[in-house]
């Protein structure tokens, strides 16, 4: 079922995303969600890690395949580079979020996309994680993520989605704000 | 070369990373890294992203071969399920830090290290994204990170293991504290 007023297809059912909004304003404990990866060390510092199931909409659900990753350190860290580094993997996690909302603000907003690409950089000084200097943190001084979007719509209106995507992102969200993260050990 | 007084072997070159961390502390500028990723927009909330060089020692570098990720929301989302979702790829970067971390310390404390496993569960109250309530953040309520370790060592030599691995921790510095992300539009 599409809008009648809207003639943009980027391939994202809005409808539904409207309809579960509402849906999960009445039942709120099925917007309860929890998301897993499984990790599995194979050698120095390169680990296999999958993405298989969730809980969501109540109960327990299944991606239609397992997805599986493998990282690593690079080789100027004396690795061997199986995989790509765990800071890169976040940088995948924030440019997939934020696109994804793009494309799903600019089908809301009636916006036709033609393409979208994202270049994503963070700065990091590894004197934090080599421990040299106490001072210097061990993740990213900062990221810069740049946008270059094909569209069917002015430049002020292309920079709003890219705005509301941020908003919505949750990504987004969980680089800029704190997340208390526990660790234990069975 | 290894440490003679060194019998474990977790396949991680610590002496490596001591030379490293030597020179670096005398040639602080060649300790700037610049980690990346390139995403683009396929359909709907399908991207897909490539991860393929980065900047560090004070030159650009390439990984050995160029790292490629689907990434897409579920089909409860009403999506295709393309791939992982962003939260997904923020949990494989975080266990797979921690777990590269481990090794690296076991290494380091001369504890061998026979089986390292991990599942991570985020929780998320997905009302922050869809909107329905502006006091729900869009990302991860907490994060849990639940360890089994089969390892050469006592319980509280592991604990400290795991311990020390988060205090060195990139992902675990990114996620449990705030970044500046800046996003443009070119």
């Amino acid at each position: 079922m599409t809008d009648s007023g809207n003639s943009a297809n980027n391939g994202v059912n809005v409808e539904a995303l409207i309809a579960a909004r509402e849906a999960l304003s009445k039942a709120p404990e099925a917007a309860i969600f929890k998301w897993r990866a499984a990790c599995e060390w194979k050698n120095g510092t390169h680990s296999h890690s999958t993405v298989e199931g969730y809980y969501g909409l109540g109960q327990e659900q299944r991606h239609k395949r397992t997805f599986s990753f493998d990282a690593d350190h690079p080789e100027v860290f004396a690795a061997e580079d199986n995989g790509a580094t765990p800071v890169e993997y976040v940088l995948v996690g924030l440019a997939s979020c934020l696109t994804a909302g793009i494309a799903a603000v600019a089908q809301h907003r009636n916006i036709q996309l033609r393409s979208v690409t994202a270049t994503i950089e963070g700065d990091m000084d590894i004197q934090g994680i080599l421990g040299i200097d106490e001072g210097i943190r061990n993740g990213f001084g900062g990221i810069k993520v740049t946008y270059k979007i094909d569209a069917d719509a002015k430049p002020e209106d292309i920079e709003a989605l890219v705005a509301q995507s941020q908003k919505r992102s949750a990504v987004y969200d969980i680089v800029t704000n704190p997340t208390n993260v526990t660790v234990v050990v069975n």
